[in-house]
This record gives structure tokens, sequence and C-alpha cells, in this order.
């Protein structure tokens, strides 16, 4: 989940009526009901430009501590990430969100066969960026992939690179589908978001509309009251109930959300030349 | 869960064959699948009569000490517990099993308004018991109520006094139905088991039947011929195909299981004396 | 350590040069150097009137979450904590400071006989308050008797009635000095601090001058001339070589530190009426 | 520190007598009087081939899960390490010791400039091996790169070989003296160790005296008589008083600990062939 808009206390987003506004779903994985995923992790804002991690293994439904720093946190952009190890250790360093300077990173999906292919992507990564590899997922390696390939300058293409690299790796070393995901990224002022994998099968990936168009469509609905004008949501599964307020992202494409039009375009892995 | 029976490796029970044969939810409750608790313990018998703990509040599935362990241990008797908080913290000293001198506690279910009745409760536990007490659990606090009325000595006994005291607290603070409760304890021979609650509807009990005769009705199950005549499986949701396999403890009836004859009988809260 | 001034960012008090000022002892205690104690603790009020806690088990220097907070928190009232175990278990609900309503509390030292005067002096504490003692700690009870006592409303009072009733349960327990305590406790405007032991041979406790006369006599050392005037550090042990910047709180005296002037009083425990 | 001798109870070596024979540094470095260290783990080999591992980042003295199993678990061979970081994270896949198949190691010192040279040296770790690295440490980066240069085969060329590799890149990096190590591995029979660092200045490392001939100086010392003839300590500081009871590995020296004769040798780094 990601939120941009007015600063607002985190613990509005993950404990209170917003939140099951936003994301059922995100409040049944933080643990409140039934499951609770091998770690969580946020990211936001606050004082400076680099944005500050609260990390965590245990359920964060029950994380004490996180319930308190949320109550104190004001931030006009954060993300919120429950993991599902797919077999890498659940330790603080494999958490999501990720960050390199005033950037932060998420992924849900995998990369497929990424023990046969670690070492090649690795040493793709810029010798520079190589030591700040903390944890060992395949979404780390593919954040630092992606700033070898340019994200700070022109995420769209840094990630059609990244995962046209990824794309060719894999078809090397025989694996099939190598690439499932859908990402968000933020340099703090604008969210990208990709939907994309190999195989045309991507989880899904929404963004809310301009909160005043909701509302007018809506007005019953009390806590978009709260909420101010460019707020935009991030989430993979939103409530179906609330017409009008969700804008899909297509299979294959990837996006933008920022103050003043967002935009959505194809996106198209661009393999490495050789 | 409990095992009793030939010493086994812990891995083959929690982790293994043995496993999906007697529990799938248990398998779920790890945190394999969906969901993760609130912290797990297992309790057993090995080297002296004292049993030994090992609790964590991480999901038990990816807890790597917990799989390392589960190798090199073999034991004759074997409590397993995954915890869902009702409310107290999650922490290790909060989860089951509860270990007294020989003896192991685990408790599925609450007292219900123990925020109210917990300081009478805690008074009542013996003054000699009380420092021991670590955590700040209900069940916690049942089992040295059950310590206190005589448990090392007469376990029937013991807990329909430690019930029918809770019920007797629990009416006089305007608490409905203030017990729920499947309970298992042992000294590390016999295991005694639990079905009440105060309003009769109690989640389910079982426990398995004589593995030759199970053996004997079903030769087809390969798992079934590692495991010694004298194995018993106490569960709360045993799989439904295995018919023969598992006797019911009903609706507010004990049980113990032990070397030779096991026996059920009528479980009937007796109130204190004024 | 206690902090009591203007708005100050967490990270000055406990990571940066205003840190070394206070207290080098905490810095090691902390972790950076040989020592990380039992658990670590912070308490602060921001948003609301309620302060917020965090704590961690784990070593505070290597906490990575507790840097990346305290980087983003800004505070004019800072408990802070390193716990020495003296057995009860390493869990968060036994870290200092400890919360009630908007009141934080830390103690150093220890209540002696604490195992065999548990039982009496949880019945002491008002039973409303009981089922709020979440940990298993001496130091807690402590404070709980204390609240019974009438914390919030006269600390002084509340503090020699609540240590005068635990050196009389200790007296009936055979205990030779029961009580050994350096205390600080804040409702967010006032810091309270105690230094008495029935030995009287109590640890030291040191607050801080008004910040304008230590600039005076120290112009040259300019962390102060971050602080603000109303600046007040209490500290266990303070740097030797700044003279006239500590006033050492007597053995057996209390203290009340706040906005306008200071004061520092005898303490004498008040025995329980019979 | 590490066991090799009669089975012995877990318990003896890190919590009893044996223990405070051993090395009154570990039991500091525990935890149990000032210093708790950034992590601690124990590596022994019981049922089947390939040994198991516990790993905290909780101070050891003070985890009872260790205490409990410590109790339980008996062992010919035994590996204890107390990690102090270096700048890597707190996190169990940096805990050591490390494990391979049947072989364990754990370090203490450093590669120096390590975040400059860790990329080439991973580089150089065979590609099959490489996806296994699970941590970020130097130490286990040494570990990938001795198995690279043979160490199932012949553990003193593969160190040599891999030391002078590392020393080989430091020196193309810049880096003065990158390498300070004693280290240990073991395959479960034999103890290799190594005492070696660039600049030849390299912390104490030292094995135990065949116990016949100890008991035989101190037949006085108790717990002497509890040990079988083949046992051996290796450990960093003995204590002084056992005269005759240690052997010293000579800077620059390697050697190995096994059934029957013991050896030393001159340990001298083999730089790469261009």
């Amino acid at each position: 989940m990601a939120y941009s808009g007015d600063p607002i206390l985190v613990e509005d987003l993950l404990f209170k009526p917003v939140h099951s506004l936003i994301d059922q779903s995100l409040h049944s994985r933080m643990g409140a009901t039934t499951t609770n995923g091998d770690g969580f992790g946020i990211g936001w804002y606050g004082d400076g430009p680099t944005p500050a991690l609260f990390k965590c293994i245990e359920p964060a439904w029950n994380e004490r501590n996180l319930q308190e720093i949320s109550r104190q946190i004001r931030t006009p952009m954060l993300f919120a990430h429950v993991r599902a190890s797919t077999g890498t250790p659940v330790q603080r360093s494999n958490c999501h969100p990720f960050r390199h300077g005033n950037w932060l990173w998420m992924h849900n999906g995998a990369l497929r066969g990424f023990t046969e292919m670690k070492r090649e992507l690795a040493l793709a990564v810029d010798p520079s960026l190589y030591p700040q590899i903390d944890g060992s997922t395949d979404s780390e390696t593919l954040f630092f992939l992606a700033l070898t390939f340019g994200l700070t300058d022109d995420p769209f293409t840094a990630l059609a690179r990244a995962v046209g690299f990824v794309e060719d790796v894999g078809a090397r070393h025989g694996v099939e589908n190598p690439v499932q995901a859908t990402i968000a990224t933020t340099d703090g002022v604008s969210v990208w978001v990709f939907r994309y994998s190999t195989e045309q099968q991507t989880r899904s990936l929404f963004f809310s509309t301009a909160m005043d168009k909701v509302r007018a469509l809506h007005p019953e609905v009390e806590v978009l009251h709260e909420l101010g004008d460019e707020t935009r949501f991030v989430v993979s599964e939103p409530l179906r109930d609330l017409e009008g307020a969700w804008q899909e992202v297509p299979e294959s494409h990837a996006g933008v959300i920022r103050p003043g039009d967002d935009e959505i375009r194809p996106f198209l892995p661009v393999p490495p030349v050789r």
C-alpha cells in the first residue's frame, strides 16, 4: 500500500477508518484476523529528504512499537508492505520497503529461478552500489538493478531495462517466466507503479481517483471528507463497492502518480543489447 | 497437539508425514500456508524428569532454530501449541505450554472477563506458587489455580475445583460464561484432557485410538507403520477420513491417556464451599 | 536519563553531541562499546497528552528501528532507560519506562526479596489498577504502588508511602534493606526524582543547572548553545569536567524539576498505619 | 570456543563448571556480567552427518530457549561463538558458526576494507556456491572463498589461497592489512585452527593439551575428572592458572586437532597466480 497526499497520522492509515477504506486485505495481512506474513515494513517521508524506515519480523498487528510510533508520525507519503517470504530468511534486511538515498521501493511477486540467476544479476549491479545490498531477496536485487539502469533519472526506462535484463538472464538459465511483479517506487514526490509479468498474468494493481471526484460520487462516505484533494492510494486489491474510486493499472502497464495529472502507459521490457 | 508414545524425532511430528496425519490445521496454524498465531511453543520430556521448553513469538514455520532442534531431539512425550492472543502481550512468557516441576499445561479457549477477575483469581493462587507466575495470561492463571487445588495429586478433582472457582468469581463479577476450555496436562507419563465451557459449547477435542487398531483398519496408510502401539495423539480437529482412528472427548467430559487403558468420564465443576 | 526543555530531535539526545555531553555511561550502556543491558526503552511526549513508548530487547546501539525513528521525532520531554535484569524475563513488558495515563516512570535499583514480597505488594495495588500490570518486575510493581498511594496527586507523599509500605512488608518477611532506588517520574510537565535506599547507600543522581548559568560558566562548549534556557537533564553519573553544571540529589532526598524554580527536599518513607 | 571429545551436555560446556574452566571471557561475552555481543550461535554434531545450528540475536545469557536446549543436547563436537558486529546488521544469518554440508566455520577478526572488496570477493566464490551465501558478513564470504579454494579437501591449502586472494584484492584496492583472523573450522571429526593477520599481530588462539596430561598436572581440579582423554578445547584466551594445560597457536600458524596426534605448522598465504 502507498499513500500520497496531505500529511496524515500513520495510525489513521494503518489502524483507523481510513485504513478499512483502502484495503481490507492489508488489514488482514497485518495479522488482525488470520494471517501475518513474514515481516512488515513502512517507509515514510518526514524530517529531511531521506525517508525513514520501520521494519519488524513480528506480526504487525500486535507489534506495540509500531502502534506507538504510528500515533506520533505524520507524513505526506507512506509506503507499507507485508512480506510473504518465498524462501529467503525472515529478517529485517529482507523486509520491504527498500531505500536508497531519497528513494523507496517495494515489490510484490518474485523473480523465479532467483537462486540460479542470483550471481549473474548481482554482477550486473553497478560496482559502487553492490556493497549496499543488505539482504538476500530477489526484490532488493531488482531494486539495485533498476538503480543501475537509471531509476533516479527515468524510472520507466530503468525498469524496462532491468526487467529486460532479468528476462535475458532467465532465458539463458532456462527459467520460464522469470518475472512476476507489481512494483511501487517513489522519490518522495511522485509514485511510479508497474504491473508486469513475463507470462502476462500479473497480480492486480490499482490507484485511487482524484479525491474530489470520489467524494462527489460518494458524499455519504464520511472518511472521504477527511482526505485532501491530492490524496492518492496505491493498492493491490481495492474494495469493490466504491464505484469510480479506483483506476486499475492494466496488465503490462506502468504509471506515475504525482501532483497534477497522473499518467498510465504501456510497459515493455527492453532486452540488453549485445 | 500432544504426542505420547515411542520416542520419536520432533521433526517427524511437526514437519513430516506423521504431522500431516495428525492435524492439518496445526500445519496451517504454524504458518506454512496462511496463518501464524501469536507465538508457538513446544514442551518435551528428554533428559531428566523436568520437561524442556522451546517457545518463540515468530511464526513457527519459518523459525529456523525450531527446525534445527526438531531434527536433534527425540521424545516420548511432546506438547505443541500455537497461540492466538486474546489481548495479552505477544511475548515468550505468555506462550504455552506452561511448566511447573515435571508438569506441562496447555489451554485453548479463554477466561472471559479475565481483566475484571484477574486480581481475585491471582489472590486465590497458593502464596508459595504466586511468585512463579511469569506471564500475564488467563491460561497460566488457570494452571496455577489447578496446581493450588491439587493438580499433581488428582487432576480431575483439581480441575473441577479450579473451574468451579473461576465460575464463582465470574458470577460475582457479572461475567457470563466465564470458562471456555480445552486443556491438556501431563506429568510425563499420563496425559489428562478436559473439554468444558460454562455455556456447554466447547471446541472439539479428540485423542487417537490404540495404534494397533488404527493400523488394522487402515493398513494402506504407510505412516501408521512407523508408529508404536502405545502411540496417542491429542488434537482439536482430526482429519475426517480415518474412520475409527479418533475418539472424541464429549462435551463436559475429561479423560486420561496412559500406558494401559485410557479413560473418559464426565466433568462437573465443583463450586467453592463458603 | 531524562530530558526536559525545548523540543529536540531524539537523535540529538541519544546519538549525537548533546548525548556525549550528558552521560557517557548511557552511551556505553546502549551498547556502543562493551555493554548492552537487557532491554532499552524510551518514552516521550508528542501528539496528545499520552506519552509514546518505544521499547526493544535488543541492544539499543544496533537497533535500526530506534535509529530511524530517533531522526523523525522531536519532543520537549524524553525518558530513556537501559535495563539490567535482576532475574525477571527479558521481554518488552519488563522494559522501562512504564506508563499510566499521561505519566511515565523509570527506576534504577531493585526491591530485594521481591519474590517473597511480590504477592503481598501486588495485593496492595488498587484493585482497579491491578489488571494493568503488564510485566513481572519489581520496578513496575513499585510504580503501581505509588499510583495506589496517590502519585498523580502528590508524588512526594505517594512515594514516601509506597516505599514505607515496601519496607514494612520487607521487615515482616525478614528481608534486609528491601529498597534500593533512584526514580524519575513525570506527568509531561514536571519531573520528580528520588534517591533513597533502606541502607542509605543509594546510587548517585544528578540534574543539570539552569542552562543559562551553565553556558555562562562554559561559553566554549559549543553544544550548550544549541540548548534552550529551560533545558534540564537528569542522569545517574554526569561527566565530571563541567563545573557548576550539575546539581546532585543528596542521599535520601527528592526533587522536582519544572518550568520555574526547581526544588530539592529530604525524603523520608512513611510506614503504614495499622 | 570449540569443544571436541566425549559426548557432553551442552549445558555443561556453556553454563556449568566446565565452562568456567575453559574461558572466563566467553562467560563474560555471553552477557552474564557486562557485555553481550551482537548475536550468539552454537553448532553441534548430533543425529546425522550435518551439524545443527542454534543462533540468536539476543544476549545469550538470558536467552531461555538456549538454556532449555542446552540441557537436552549431548554432543562430541560443539562450536560456540559470540559476535561483535563490525557494522553489518545484527541478524540470524550473520551469526557464526556458518555451515556448509557437514562443515562448520567461525571467525574472529575482520576483513578490513570489506565494503570496497566485497564485490570482487563475491565474484571469486564458485558460482555454484554463491547463491548459498545467506548473510552479509566478511566472515561468511571468507568461508565461501575457502570452500571455493578446496576447504573440504585440504583446509591448510584452501585457507592459504583464500587469504592470499583477499590480500591481493586488498592491495589492488589500497587496503592496508586487509586480513585479521583467528579461525576454527571442522568436518565433525577434526578441527582446523588458524591464526594469521596481514600485519602479523593476530589475537591469541589456544587449544588444550591432552586431558590425561592436564589431569596429571592438576589432579586437584575436580572438573578435569569429568572429561575424557580425547577432550580438546579451542579458545581465544585461556585462564592463566593451569600451567601446561594450554598450547598456544603461534602467530602465523595453523593447526589441526583430531583423534590421535595434533599438529601445528606455519601458515603462509598463497597469492593468486596471474
